[in-house]
């Protein structure tokens, strides 16, 4: 079932079927500091939901809790349906590898979206248009070079002389799409939820050892809605409210590149500096 | 071991230990619609964690899943250590009611919190004095009936026309203690975080069909620094991005009054309109 796909990140994403119990595998092309990127790892969970027979409605929101780094090869994703209503539905996912302890705890809520009232209240960012801004260079983790990352603001310098004086900023603006370009859906909103670089990164302008321990992100589209805005990027934000005792924060949110928003998304992160 | 605390709150979120089985009930003192209060709710789950025998560290992370109504009465809390690591902790925790379905599905992140570089990055909202500001009446939810909100912002206007003319704020800033005033720890700020009014109620300027699906709070603050700070009242804010086929979103900082980030809360909600 495991077959080779047109794009890497399908491949990177890929799951087989079972009962209540999926396989997946971590991929070599979406690989971070220490293992898989956390963006691929909730992406393929979410896939693993999206694709179950018991699935019903649109994600609305997923958390996931990375309790352990995930090794290279195969891993094994306990799927459970929680509690089912009329239009919602509460997933449970447990990721292990060998019969081993829990690596990735997530829970998920689908629902039906039906017609409503609409006001969207976060102003649309703007920018300047994707093929106008400038492709960020490709870092030593190979998850990054599957993204074409576009800064409009807040391009992290990775290599330059820390400061600590203020003004102390971790806001970005930028522009993300797949680096072989593929059309957005929710697999690639909740991977990108976690393409923004560490917070931490921006405002301590140097690169330190970080790590996601939970991110949450929510779904503003309903899935067909996504399928017609057939984009392949996404104009996105992202800032911190604190970085404290070891924990920062990181808030954001992605838009289509005509105004809408399609997801927002928390974390919190581990930091050493 | 149930017994009558002197705060309402306490009794409103008491547990009885077990091994992985705890038992609490529900209080009359902290209804909502159709059931308890989620906020309640939420900080009797932590509570069952904060008070475990095997728990160590303080709480980062909380996202509680309301799966479906709680009914009045007793329930039981099924409290799951999924991955202890060396600094930090990964738990999951199911509520059911007489062996029935899960009602309510939780996972939490507890950790160390060690000394690290710092800074806050969002800024102090500010507001006149607590003493100065005036008290919110009571509305018909008992759980209203135990807190004390003092807005000094966007406070919500449930029986006035519906205008949705521009412009629509969904912003609030307010003061929240509890009605007899307690000192503020990490429950308190669990179920402050669920203590907002729904966003959309602001918005559309009237009382419509709401509730909370998942709520995810980042506790910013540790154990001993919170107890120091010794207050009984969090400065609040909150705001929503978008209302968009019957959900709607909901971020809010809770902040000391000498200006500590204390918790930052998101959580996305069904409406009816």
């Amino acid at each position: 079932m495991l077959t080779k796909t047109p794009h890497l990140f399908d491949d990177a994403t890929q799951v087989t079927a079972g009962d209540s119990r999926w396989q997946g595998k971590t991929s070599e092309d979406y690989w971070a500091f220490v293992g898989p990127f956390g963006g691929a790892t909730a992406a393929t969970i979410l896939r693993a939901l999206i694709d179950h027979p018991q699935r019903a409605g649109d994600p609305l929101s997923l958390t996931v809790n990375f309790c352990a780094p995930v090794a290279h090869g195969a891993f094994d994703l306990d799927v459970r349906l929680v509690k089912a209503n009329r239009s919602s539905q509460h997933w449970c996912v447990e990721m292990t590898q060998g019969g081993g302890e829990v690596s990735t705890l997530a829970t998920a809520v689908f629902a039906e979206r039906r017609p409503s009232w609409d006001h969207t209240q976060a102003p649309f960012p703007g920018a300047t248009p994707f093929a106008q801004a400038r492709s960020f260079p490709r870092t030593p983790m190979t998850w990054t070079h599957q993204y074409d990352f576009r800064f409009v603001e807040g391009e992290p310098s990775f290599y330059g002389t820390p400061s600590l004086s203020p003004p102390i900023s971790a806001y970005s603006k930028q522009w993300i799409g797949d680096h072989v370009p593929r059309k957005i859906d929710m697999l690639s909103l909740m991977s990108m939820s976690d393409a923004f670089f560490g917070r931490v990164f921006l405002a301590r302008r140097e690169m330190i050892p970080f790590g996601t321990v939970s991110i949450t992100t929510y779904f503003h589209t309903a899935s067909e809605e996504l399928a017609d805005e057939d984009i392949s990027h996404v104009l996105a934000v992202a800032d911190a409210k604190i970085f404290h005792k070891s924990y920062g924060d990181q808030s954001g949110e992605l838009w289509s590149p005509n105004g809408r928003l399609l997801a927002a998304t928390t974390q919190i992160a581990y930091f050493k500096a």
